[in-house]
């Protein structure tokens, strides 16, 4: 999407210099547009782990990138053993640094399967890791795109009703394109309606402990050109309540096939005030989201529990431009910080994936991914 | 209640001069516990004005003192009406620090009527002012304490069921003693609990912007030994989905006498999720906080904006012990300031006032305060 006028993408390679892997560092967003050229394993691992880049498709992507740098960094291997040796170790490093990214494994696998299908040279295996990086990182875009053409209609029929009227839509949490490689999940089908000159408004949720919504949605959508108002998480339902708000949309990070959505914190409180007000509410997710082991999200999801001090610490910009945090509780007292929660499905009107709009439901899921009907059948 | 093992008011006379009015200054909690001298009426105002002191009870009973201070700086006069001209002018200062507090002009006006109806000399007068004082704060407290006694069977009551195991209490905002003289209002059931030993532990919400949980509640629970967790705003709903809260009481800024109530702008949300998940959800109050005009709280009750640089910037202290802000947002971001919201009477389980617990509803008020029905028939 666009950043002061230009388009950028959250990873590429340099057009200098094809062995080198740039991405927007996003610690210093919302207040510096900082890019950062990565050149070893090492720097992507720690791009991964100290949250340089984040977000479940921007992961996969940096892991797709990570491995093409194993490969030439393994390029003067003596045998095609050992490159693949050098090889598997990186994607372990990658992995380990962040286990529970599903995207990161996935892509890390995908890497060394398709290197292995090949043999033939060294020289053409760094190519082929250089091509399949890109596979995962235009795949991952043409996903969202995808989604943002699925909900573009909804948007639409919104507008028409209201006559030209913008509309406002409520999103919690940044599932924009920083989180991805473009358009992002839910800001897919806000961009499309946006690039198609429907008139549209945002509320963006601060989305406390991180303030990912106060840091990168707002500033996404700034840099794009998309009217929205920054909002403290606690304002939905009063919005809701006084006709402020014509659809939400959230991203998701685990969604099972029976259409319970995990999301950040803060999500099921958005959909209890939507369900309240008859608020549309959708949430947008390419199908590597969905979970398709676990029946009851509520019950089986496990909720993460991150450190206290994301919530002690306020992260931002002193008057002087210095970055820093302030304490804001006594120092004494205990804090809990979990991570996400669970929406269940009977507050939720639809999920827009890349295949189209469902519903939250078992039914509606398989309705688009048939293909999954036999493994589910299989597995009990 | 108990700061540093020692009993506090949030207002009182100090015991070498009982000329001056000493408070907790509340801007430097919960990292400095400053106590301010005020001699002054300019003193007083700027304490008000400036949020030295806030809360609805303890800003109606720093201008009651502000009025005796008053009277002390007019004592110098050559005649009654010279006395009671400067008393009312430094009335109109005190009421123009926050012109909607209620609290505020009440208490101004009562000293002005009590004084008026007194007469005698200037000497009586500046003693009555005194006496009007420590009225009004004693029966700000005595109605704090007898809200705590009528919530203190509901808890205990949890606690039986519960066997002894903690009863978890969650609460949005500080309607603590910090907000009132002492004892609060949606803290004074949990004070009684514990100290009447019941085992109690509160779910702390942080309260955006302003962050009164994190400052404010999280402080003087701590203070006063009642175990507590600090949670963000969005955590909420979590909780109470997974049977980790037994109850919610919050305070009020106004509440209908039909049940709607106006609280800090998040509450709406808490209550949505206590319905959803079959948790109590009570409202404590002083009955000057009942409006006994409006019917429909959610049409009805104006909802203050404030300045959007209360969501912008985020005030703490940094590691070096200065006391600072930092920005979060992309500065051109719009921002959003709504203060409150308006719970509707079919999420609340019940009122806890100073005259018993009563249903939200206009019945169930209007039993509890059978001498508002004539008013009410006659203002229709």
């Amino acid at each position: 999407m666009r950043v002061r006028d230009q388009h950028f993408r959250t990873i590429w390679l340099s057009e200098k210099d094809q062995q080198v892997v740039q991405i927007i560092d996003q610690r210093h967003l919302p207040h510096r547009f900082v890019v950062e050229d990565l050149t070893t394993v090492d720097e992507v691992a720690t791009a991964i782990l100290d949250m340089h880049v984040r977000g479940a498709g921007l992961i996969g992507a940096a892991a797709g990138y990570g491995m093409y740098i194993a490969a030439l960094e393994a390029s003067d291997s003596t045998s095609i053993a050992e490159f693949m040796d050098s090889l598997e170790e990186a994607g372990e490093q990658l992995k380990a640094t962040r286990p529970t990214a599903i995207n990161l494994a996935w892509a890390v696998d995908r890497q060394v399967r398709r290197l292995k299908d090949l043999g033939g040279s060294i020289h053409a295996l760094v190519e082929l890791a250089r091509e399949v990086a890109g596979e995962i990182a235009d795949e991952d875009a043409e996903f969202c795109r995808q989604i943002g053409l699925h909900g573009l209609p909804l948007i639409r029929e919104i507008s028409q009703r209201k006559k030209g009227q913008p509309v406002n839509i409520l999103t919690h949490c940044n599932a924009g394109w920083l989180a991805f490689v473009d358009y992002g999940s839910a800001t897919a089908p806000i961009y499309a309606a946006f690039d198609d000159g429907i008139p549209v408004h945002v509320w963006v949720d601060e989305t406390r402990p991180r303030n990912q919504g106060a840091g990168l949605t707002a500033w996404e959508l700034s840099q794009h050109g998309v009217p929205h108002t920054l909002v403290v998480d606690n304002a939905g339902g009063h919005l809701m309540q006084h006709g402020l708000v014509d659809m939400v949309i959230t991203g998701t990070d685990r969604t099972t096939y029976t259409g319970d959505v995990a999301n950040k914190i803060g999500t099921y409180l958005k959909a209890l005030a939507a369900k309240d007000n008859k608020c549309p509410f959708y949430v947008a997710l390419p199908s590597s989201t969905f979970d398709w082991e676990i029946e009851d999200g509520v019950k089986g999801i496990p909720i993460e529990q991150r450190d206290p001090d994301e919530v002690r610490y306020v992260y931002g910009v002193l008057s002087d431009g210095e970055f820093d945090g302030v304490l804001i509780s006594p120092e004494e007292s205990p804090v809990a910080n979990y991570a996400f929660d669970v929406t269940p499905r009977r507050l939720i009107t639809g999920l827009i994936t890349e295949r189209g709009v469902c519903e939250a439901s078992k039914e509606g899921v398989l309705a688009l991914y048939p293909e999954k009907v036999a493994r589910l059948i299989v597995s009990r």
